[in-house]
């Protein structure tokens, strides 16, 4: 890997941006990465839980315009041989050919597919692509120090990530609107007011509060935790509370024929830990997944 | 009644969940006790809002584990023989089958079809079913006492009670993947905190607080009432405005050539409380219902 | 115009609603005229940023009632002739008919597409389609004198202004549910407690405080504006994130190739303030809009 570090201790994945000079700034080669590090922690039962954060003293801050203004022509992309032309013989973009697909975009879609719960832990700057790819996390912890924003009109660009579906949810669509159209970079506490980060913590102090947390989520089974969060993320989209009624039902009735709901009910009487022996590699229901993928195209 | 007492005085139902020596845990028995229940405030003219409570210390502490390990195994469930098997033939589930369907989601589904307003009040503990089955009540007061928690994962089961179309709504999905990827027991200041409830009371202030609130809700014109209910709870799951605008310009067409509006409309310009001549139990208008409810299977 | 005040200073159009011996009350002719009003905004390249308020100590009391207890029956509309009625030979309501249709509701849904951001800034009084008006609006700032209700079940009506779509998302359904079930009106703590409204001022700072905002939000590249502004809004009714990945793409592959974007880049690293050639008025991709509009009938 050249853009990310991966570790797994006590069954937490803590996946570090390393791009520490560029202040982890995102490119091709990072998403690239970040597909195959969740690919690996879905399928890796050692996995339980999922930390990502940035190495030095920021998180990431958005597209590396290291390429000055052509950053975002796909003409200068130096991938564009490999993809392709999205140009049709007769001058129109075919908008569904894959080289027209948003990297960040492709990153929030992957950590919204994920099986383990994840953390972002934002410990300096977390900019554009850099906030963006943190909107499908499930909880979002911030240093002190972290500087944010959505900067898109103050470039000429559009908002990406996946953020036109996260962001409005996640803070309401007054304080999505506030933030996209001022692209105005704010601090911590007006994060935390806003709704968009869970807590604020000292620098020392916002791996620990993280692993503490993930520590916790490590606790719960499995299978039910990889449904939960499917389950969880997907009723968002739901247009009826029927779409969901039928897929916790189907979820109770096979969950509550497994070992792993006996060990539950059995630690739970008896006020110990449970062990739960299903293991999201193999024990996943035979409903999951229960919805059908769209296609990019 | 076997599990539950109900109470009409001044136009205001009480629900009183009657089970104190088991904190009021959650069984078959007591999910088509609340269905009636409904269904016949529904029916009654007199029932203008609705309060839901616990008898005792407890609101309700869940699923009854006092099955142990096979609470939720449906091949030791009571009703079985009467349910019959969602087993076809060749040995597959039929998810859509009634056997499978979740007690706690059938009445977060009746909640949800509610045409009088109705509040939660939580006098005590409020665990899995116990709390997800007030998700789809208008607005929850919680007593200071009050403990809650999503513990699914820690029992090796999945979310119920509909609360996956629910609770990312209610305090958003952040909020919601924590408490049901941790599994935490949490107080009724985290859960004010979080938005999961309105206020915190004192447990002598609590049924007060919810009385006051229900009766001034009861002052309102009922089937205006009952059309506002559906329409706010069902534009949560509209795709577009326009559904939105559709309903509504009905309802301001049929409702404004009503007697109910003349006196609404007379009592405020003379400055009086009104008394509005219209009932739910015959004179909806004929666009209600103006959705197709989905079947289960 | 009878109804309303215009005027453009800096780029930010203010839209005055100016009946002030009627606070502002809400009619048929204001309806009209907001309609030509957003429709200019969306014309003139000049214009970068609306804001909405109202002349007196009002903000819009509502539906005018000085026609009394008549006001919402159309058999008593001045307009009727002109529309023409949506009854059916067979006597049945055709409630897809333009007669039908719910004044606030359309401009509710106007704003809703508008390509500027827009800002209402809530001097006084703003109930029923006084405040639903601005639900479609970016940002709420509040006159510490506001009074906002909505209190449709106290007249025996029901919600409009497509609040129904709104208001569960801005404030959550628990709080939209206890304004609309009490009808109660409440103050500018209330309104800000509850998530209707982003700040509270006294009343000379109001408008300053909302202009502040809104040259802020002028400084933005107009064409990415209107596309961010859309995206959001619009995102708000998806049920995947796949569809906003899909039109983030093609908004991020479309930008990245003008001159607007050359300029952000370059601006953002040379440290100055960014002047962006490109035009609501011409320079819209050809993707734009990317939606159907649905009709009313």
């Amino acid at each position: 890997m050249e853009t990310i570090l991966t570790d797994i201790e006590n069954s937490i994945l803590t996946i570090t941006l390393n791009r520490p000079d560029k202040l982890n700034a995102f490119n091709a080669k990072m998403a690239t990465e970040l597909l195959a590090a969740f690919d690996r922690a879905d399928s890796d039962d050692d996995v339980r839980a999922i930390i990502v954060t940035g190495a030095g003293r920021g998180f990431c801050a958005g597209a590396d315009l290291s390429g000055g203004s052509a950053t975002f022509d796909f003409e200068n992309r130096p991938d564009k041989a490999a993809l392709g032309s999205p140009i049709r013989p007769d001058g129109t973009v075919d908008y569904g050919h894959e080289a027209v697909r948003d990297h960040a975009g492709r990153v929030s879609m992957r950590i919204h597919d994920l099986l383990k719960p994840v953390i972002g832990a934002i410990n300096g700057a977390a900019v554009g692509a850099g906030i963006t790819m943190t909107l499908a996390m499930d909880v979002r912890l911030v240093s002190e120090n972290a500087k944010i924003g959505f900067p898109f009109v103050r470039r000429g660009i559009v908002p990406e990530g996946t953020s036109s579906y996260f962001l409005p949810r996640l803070v309401g669509i007054s304080q999505a609107m506030e933030w996209c159209a001022t692209g105005r970079v704010f601090d911590a506490q007006e994060a935390l007011a806003g709704g968009l980060v869970r807590s604020v913590h000292a620098p020392d102090d916002l791996l620990p509060s993280a692993r503490k947390l993930a520590a916790e989520m490590a606790e719960g089974a499995p299978v039910a935790m990889a449904l939960t969060r499917q389950m969880m993320w997907r009723g968002l989209g739901y247009s009826s509370p029927m779409e969901a009624h039928r897929i916790e039902s189907r979820g109770v009735y096979t969950r509550g024929q497994t070992a792993d709901v006996k060990e539950g009910v059995d630690a739970f009487l008896e006020k110990r830990a449970a062990s739960f022996p299903d293991k999201v590699s193999k024990d996943m229901p035979d409903y999951f997944p229960w919805w059908t993928s769209p296609e990019f195209g």
